[in-house]
């Protein structure tokens, strides 16, 4: 039986909350005997903070290093507005993407069809949406350098950010997108602003090398990052696969994860490159924050936590089956009408996080 | 009679088309007595490097530093997709914006009544939706240096752009935004990346302090760019005035714009600072682009154009009862039902470009 090291982050906010769940689930695929889960829980975020005075400490990191596979809750909250820069929650959310070298980050914007009024866009434009956003994770302006305030005096200062890629960064970017696209809809769109961004030109010129010298078979269009801000609200289901750098990466797959209207459902994962036996370093978490004004009121939506679990069997565990399950479990319990508070809807049940892990478990 | 100099750069694809429109209601506005308008055209963008191998001339230039105020249509297409990067359309703009030192750029996102339905956001998310987004100009990453592309050798390229702000750029910005404030809804949303930029730090803490020294009868909330992207979505009537940096702008600006269904309806301008006299450099413009697409077909909505022109009345030359005449007989038009293509109805009669201004002269 394969046994694997999950190390299990859920941070701050909402993330404990929701991650209880997953342990639940947890115990369920180790009941199956199919799997051997194994898990060890640490801190992240303001939470890690608090206690170690770091956003994570150096033991979380060894054992990340270690695990075969990390599911992180949430990190943040007003609670922490005023700690040192280098030491806020997202730092360690930061520092994990870059040490376990996380480039490829994989955010479906999935619209389940019992959600699909949920939606601020009207249900035609969302039903049966399906892309899939490719986000570069571990460089752009998340981490060049110089990056820095400097005091110019006279009451002045000087902020500096530094974008940076080299060609390497988005060949491998470019590669998953591709892989990824014949596996769905062929389609990838690649969103840049090359007509002020000397990143967008590099980024623009090696997309369509990769995709001339290895994926001619794919279809690929280039499109203005602000361009791809419209149409993901005039026109969604016009894209199956978006690959886009950290920063706008950040921004479209927000964008889009709200127009699907399922924002609290949708899970991601964040995959480093296979070793020689294929195996690779990965974290899987919710879209969706750590959701302050909630938390700690057992209202939070788990569904996006526990479908990032089923990610996690499929993608690092190779248990599709497993994840199969837990993903048919989910639209189960949409189809019998609960709903938790965010996606609550007229004529369905609204129940707290236990009980919607409850009736999934229930499900399975 | 007060007279004033307005230089006419059509530019590229539909640029031509809809500024045509705005020179019949130049003379219309010559003919009221009111006002004396001189006019000049130049080129900018595609065809201005056809023209002389530059994306703006030097004669252009120096007429737009002459002229009270510059009506731009739009720049770019497929054809100059090859030309150098210092002499692609876009850097025509790009030089306007930042000699003229045109720091402020307002985009209002208004949600036209009679095109509440043309949304693909549900009905009563976009009816009476109001927002002006202030989006930073003439810093940022659109004009930071480094700005290059070095080549590594072993066909490894390493691209490059820096975002800078410095305290006084944030200053100016900010109480623009604080000022429409006081005139709308009293509320701003700063929108920056504080949890991973340092530019965002810098940007928070002058616009909260601009506002704790001058302001403090404005409602403030930071929200980050990737939430302000969702919440567009979301629920965009819960913002008024958005005020947010050159690349957050650009993002942000159009997906607002389409957001409202009226995205051929949106004029912009971009302002710098006032001399003793009063007087500000001016550029107004379209929020939409060239659309190489319906070019050349007389398909165009001239109304965003024509609408930049009353902005340009307005707020360049004082004229605001000229203004209010014109906004006043687009919307006349439409409730003629009158549509151009970009906004065709069930019920409305779709008419070209030349129609649309016909209408528009003949309501005034
Ligand atoms: C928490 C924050 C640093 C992070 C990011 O900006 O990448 C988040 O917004 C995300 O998208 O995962
Ligand atoms: C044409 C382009 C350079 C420009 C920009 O990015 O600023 C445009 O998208 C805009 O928003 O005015």
């Amino acid at each position: 039986m394969a046994s694997f090291k999950l190390l299990l982050l859920p941070g701050d906010g909402i993330g404990t909350e929701v991650m209880d769940e997953v342990t639940r689930l947890i115990e369920w695929a180790n009941g199956t005997g199919a799997i051997s889960i194994e898990t060890e829980t640490d801190l992240i975020g303001g939470c890690a903070y608090d206690e170690h005075g770091e956003a994570i400490s150096e033991a979380a990191m060894q054992t990340a290093h270690a695990a075969d596979a990390v599911m992180l809750g949430a990190v943040g909250g007003p609670k922490w507005d005023g700690v040192p820069y280098d030491k806020r929650p997202e730092a360690g959310l930061l520092r994990l993407r870059k040490d376990l070298q996380l480039f490829a980050n994989l955010r479906p914007a999935i619209c389940y069809p019992a959600l699909a009024e949920a939606s601020s866009l009207k249900r035609e434009l969302v039903e049966g949406l399906d892309i899939m956003i490719v986000r570069e994770l571990t460089g752009g302006v998340y981490f060049g350098e110089p990056k820095e305030i400097t005091d110019l005096g006279n009451g002045q200062k000087r902020a500096v950010d530094t974008q940076v890629y080299e060609t390497y960064e988005i060949e491998r970017i470019a590669a998953v997108a591709f892989d990824l696209a014949r596996k769905r809809g062929n389609l990838v769109h690649s969103a840049e602003k090359r007509n002020v961004m000397k990143t967008g030109v590099l980024w623009n010129e090696v997309v369509t090398k990769v995709h001339k010298d290895s994926y001619s078979d794919v279809k690929l269009e280039h499109i203005l990052a602000d361009n791809c801000a419209m149409q993901l609200v005039r026109a969604p289901k016009q894209f199956d696969v978006i690959v886009t750098d950290n920063l706008f990466g950040d921004v479209l797959s927000d964008e889009a994860a709200m127009a699907t209207g399922s924002l609290g459902m949708l899970p991601s994962a964040s995959l480093g490159a296979a070793d020689e036996n294929g195996m690779r370093p990965a974290m899987y978490e919710p879209v969706h924050g750590s959701a302050p004004d909630i938390a700690g009121q057992g209202k939070a939506n788990p569904i996006a936590t526990i479908a990032s679990f089923a990610m996690c069997l499929r993608y690092s565990f190779d248990q599709g089956e497993l994840a199969d399950k837990i993903e048919a479990a989910i639209a189960n319990v949409l189809d019998q009408g609960l709903r938790t508070g965010d996606i609550a809807q007229k004529g369905c049940k609204t129940v707290g996080t236990r009980e919607m892990g409850d009736a999934i478990i229930a499900s399975l």
